[in-house]
């Protein structure tokens, strides 16, 4: 029966993720497996006092179908959001807004790539991305990422003798590594690409979630005619709306949005309405300022927490703002095979493989801090560093 | 630049009807061109009154991250409703929720096409299908529909050569034609369907809009093993929550899982909760009936004014349900023609060129009724007869 099928579903890894939090589902576990936003923090009586608003002021309107571009109030908040935070100039006519940043990847792989095209990825690199790429069968170049940013020599290389179409960066606060781009790694980057027939997709769903540090550039300033933005709501309002947005001009907007009506006709208006209520409340920053002092001390609480019960030779990302810190292991010491005795030990993580293109054994992990309180980090750390001592003795 | 874009993305025609509707935004214009359910029909306050149950009963979960497959109470009250109203068994199991039928419509795609491969569509045929299938590339083979369903020799020519993967079908109320299969067509076509390596895909969006008739059979009691539902709460509850759905097992369930996951994690989770609360409150059926009852006034309005209007050479069909109806002009006059007289009338509709593959000028037009009331319909009508004589008169 296989060859029913396309060629592009076969080749897109299951999410590895969802079956590892399946695992997870035990109530005595500890799970810093998920990317899930803390729910106590949702501004739940703040949404449901805008949907009272919607269904006051807007009503049928906003359940009836709507246009592929999205609501002009909540795309005239986002253009309005980036000149306040960035000074970026973002017309609204170059917002469309998507299904959740997820949709986003997928408009455009849809839009840009042919089967075989090259695609750089951050290595390790976030595997919604990985996901929604596979489908349309691009070629990925990973390209190593360290605590400074993308490993620039290696990102040169990919340019000798391949014609890359895309380039996708996370550069703040990187799933899964947690690690941002310094500024200067921007530049040395955006150096490169310059010259080079490329747009660069600059991922920015944690941007708004540092917790130290200065904020940096945004490639849309340093290299303004190659980036295309995609923004979401989901990880500082809430995820279950699925609202994110691509910032593109030109062509590209024109196609992305073909791509769009083809792929679902549009975003659910009332959630669009309710949103973009929420929004002119005016307390979005106080909130986002809110989940911030938490996250910060939750990853706190989990640095520390590591430095007091993981082995010295063990090592991990110190996260600047987002929701994930990465580990690695001493070499050769399989992630996997950690999982198995962390899992008995009652703490859940997700080990590094599907990060990576074609990698079935890693000695890295990846650890969310945004939904586990500071009480419960340190006994679920606490657990994972007898995990990883049983590892070491036993190897 | 042209080449930095797919060639699937090239290739996908932008929505006529789009660019239609934005020539009808004058407020004196009559239109019958969008496919626009009436808004005064929605159930707004019952809506309202679940939203709150859900802010009350589900709190923070409904706004959270959630599995791709779908609301489990959804897809309950979904699988029960087929048992109810088909006597289909279906397990919840075998239900995907998606972000509207046109989701379904892209998920089925990525599933199943490779560039180049076969599929069957009608003709004329759902424009939201023509472009989400385009995006794979694949060939289409049209066969014409009648007042009796689908043209079978024409059906049985295709396999003459051809090994169309999929079949796509509108049995009930078509978009655009309003017409339904027959029994005898549904088994006609099935019969000739059984021994090909085949699927039949049956987008039924407008199947609980019956005004006259007898229920027919779904494709899935006929040829249960080669159909795929897909289904929709646009046309009976709202289209603003993009809440539609897909009916499949085994591997083809699981193929369509992942291409969700890549598409957008999952469907809108807070609407799925807040359509599981409606529908749970148990008025739903008495809904429909009300919807149905003032269709059918203004499908009788339409049809009594075209026989009254229209030149008795034009031709139009006599849809048992839905929300369209279809119109064919004598032999070489062009509808794109006649659109152009008709906005100066103040009256608009859709030509019937997007609705059929690679023509530029067709004697077919599409009527919608359902988003008008029978007094406007009737004054509509008029100024379109007008149009007509005016534009016979002077070919």
């Amino acid at each position: 029966m296989n060859n029913i099928f396309s060629d592009r579903i076969t080749d897109v890894p299951k999410s590895f993720i969802r079956e590892i939090l399946k695992v997870a589902v035990d109530e005595e576990v500890i799970s810093f497996a998920g990317g899930l936003p803390n729910r106590d923090l949702f501004p739940v009586e703040e949404l449901k006092k805008a949907t009272e608003l919607v269904f006051e002021k807007t009503g049928p309107a906003a359940l009836q179908y709507s246009n592929s571009e999205g609501s002009i109030e909540l795309r005239k908040f986002i253009s309005d959001r980036y000149k306040l935070k960035l000074n970026l100039t973002i017309p609204v006519e170059n917002i469309l807004i998507t299904s959740g940043s997820q949709q986003g990847l997928d408009l455009l792989g849809k839009t840009f790539l042919n089967e075989g095209d090259d695609i750089i990825i951050e290595e390790p690199g976030y595997l919604g991305a990985i996901q929604a790429f596979s489908v349309y069968k691009s070629r990925f170049n990973p390209v190593k990422v360290h605590e400074e940013g993308m490993d620039v020599e290696a990102l040169y290389h990919v340019f000798q003798g391949r014609n890359p179409k895309l380039i996708y960066t996370v550069p703040n606060f990187q799933n899964p590594s947690g690690i941002s781009y310094s500024e200067e790694n921007r530049k040395a980057v955006a150096g490169i690409l310059q010259s080079e027939k490329i747009f660069l997709i600059e991922d920015d769903p944690y941007g708004d979630l540092r917790y130290t540090g200065q904020p940096k550039s945004s490639f849309s300033q340093i290299l303004p005619d190659k980036t295309i933005m995609l923004g979401s709501f989901s990880k500082t309002v809430v995820p279950g709306f699925r609202l994110g947005w691509i910032v593109a001009s030109g062509d590209i907007y024109e196609k992305l949005l073909i791509a769009k009506q083809a792929s679902d006709l549009h975003t659910n208006q009332f959630a669009q309405c309710v949103i973009a209520e929420y929004l002119a409340m005016g307390n979005f920053d106080a909130h986002v300022s809110r989940i911030k002092k938490a996250y910060d001390l939750q990853r706190k609480a989990m640095i520390m927490s590591i430095q007091k019960h993981f082995p010295a030779n063990v090592e991990f990302t110190h996260p600047e703002g987002g929701m994930f810190l990465w580990v690695s292991l001493p070499n050769s010491i399989s992630s996997m095979k950690l999982f198995n005795i962390a899992i008995k030990n009652k703490v859940a993580f997700v080990p590094g493989n599907p990060f990576y293109i074609g990698k079935t054994e890693t000695n890295t992990l990846r650890l969310n801090f945004s939904n586990v309180d500071e009480a419960t980090i340190e006994v679920g750390i606490a657990r994972l560093g007898k995990a990883i001592e049983e590892l070491l003795d036993g190897s």
